[in-house]
């Protein structure tokens, strides 16, 4: 069994194509970096969007460690980064640290990795997880509610859940409101703006098995699409599915 | 049944000593306004101190109604207000719109009275309103997580439980989590720093019945104390126990 300091270790010097499955039961967490002249609109985007971005951390600005990363640098310890500047993606790096500007202040999102353990821990099969894949990810018609600079339409996982577990799975996610909670539209894609299940706008194709219907939660990439339509000057985010490997544990996370 | 907003507009032109039990089943919330340059550092500690601070609303700098008091403002439909400034109490106003300046951004926090109507529904008396007074608040020993320029003790309200019911009164509570959620504390007040039970920091004392045992919970008043403390120019709050009444409902916050 992996440490979450092995995990942040071999990430700083190391391609990881995703950090699904490393150090389980720990929370991985999802990171936006923005200047500090946007973080009291993004606090408060968060604030007024808890189901895309529920906050675990803040790191304040000249700040690059804390108790969910101790010994660990949130400028290197995620296997990848992107960078966006005015809303455009211009760059993915392994090492952050020559854009960490000491005025950048770094927002930790909770991640569904935390309740797909849950899940499975449940009986419900993880279809992405069992094909070795990253979950897929879309862009819907869903609107957030705007916070100063930031707007723009949030971000949905899928995962498709056999129709005698739905409702199973909604009770056991429902109890990780931190992360990402209980599902936001479950059946008809259409109905929420996406048109080809096999498109998605992050991650890997997903298939919806016969007898499954797909099951769509609020996304941690969300901060990414809210950047790309309200253009801050410059966001760092990590890259999907490579997350930031935290002390945290899963487990803390749940309600009641 | 009052509405909220006839609530609201009693409350603008009459003093009342409490909100308690009116427009039951709408939420009632703190406030704690500040000037603009203090905004990012309290919705920060908020987000570290969810159990004192949880935030369930906030209206930025020059709004002063929202979806949570429609047709309502925020300077006014409280029963009674305090002005706090450099962190000295120095005015309690029925009135606040004359220390309102354009700058000041408005922070509703949930409020225990939530979980208070689900413990009388669930059969557990709540003595203090039983008695018609209001809650015992203490300063405690336990300390909050500091952001920026704010630091502070915790407050907490006590209510007593007997032996037998605790249990389910830590059960039902901690489904309210944007209201306070779980006790942070059960029995002994010494060990919080809880001298005399009789002598509560805000609002009435509290006697503990033979067979109860005094149950602590996080409390909205927090904010007070950290303001004493910090001691920002200005900051506007509720007097404890005269709250916003809102739309929302209580129900709203249950979970799962």
């Amino acid at each position: 069994m992996q440490t979450p300091e092995q995990v942040r270790e071999y990430a700083r010097s190391h391609d990881m194509a995703t950090t699904a499955g490393h150090a389980r039961g720990f929370m991985q967490a999802n990171l936006l970096a923005v200047p500090q002249e946007y973080a009291f609109d993004f606090l408060l985007f968060a604030q007024r969007n808890p189901k895309p971005c529920p906050i675990v951390g803040v790191l304040e600005a000249g700040q690059y460690t804390s108790e969910l990363l101790p010994g660990g640098d949130i400028r290197t310890d995620i296997p990848a980064y992107r960078v966006f500047e005015n809303g455009e993606h211009t760059a993915t790096l392994a090492d952050a640290t020559s854009y960490y500007t000491p005025d950048m202040v770094s927002f930790l999102i909770g991640c569904s990795f935390t309740f797909e353990t849950a899940l499975q821990d449940n009986g419900i099969e993880v279809a992405h997880i069992a094909q070795q894949r990253n979950v897929p990810m879309f862009k819907t018609t869903i609107p957030t509610t705007p916070a100063g600079v930031f707007s723009g339409p949030m971000v949905v996982s899928m995962r498709p859940i056999p129709a005698a577990q739905v409702s199973d799975a909604v009770r056991i996610t429902s109890r990780y409101p931190s992360v990402h909670g209980a599902p936001v539209h479950v059946g008809d894609p259409a109905a929420i703006g996406i048109e080809n299940l096999n498109r998605p706008d992050f991650g890997d194709p997903g298939e919806v098995p016969e007898g499954c219907l797909p099951v769509f939660w609020a996304c941690g990439v969300t901060p990414q699409a809210i950047v790309m339509e309200s253009k801050p000057r410059l966001a760092i985010t990590h890259a999907p599915g490579q997350m930031l490997v935290t002390n945290a544990r899963d487990q803390d996370f749940l309600i009641p």
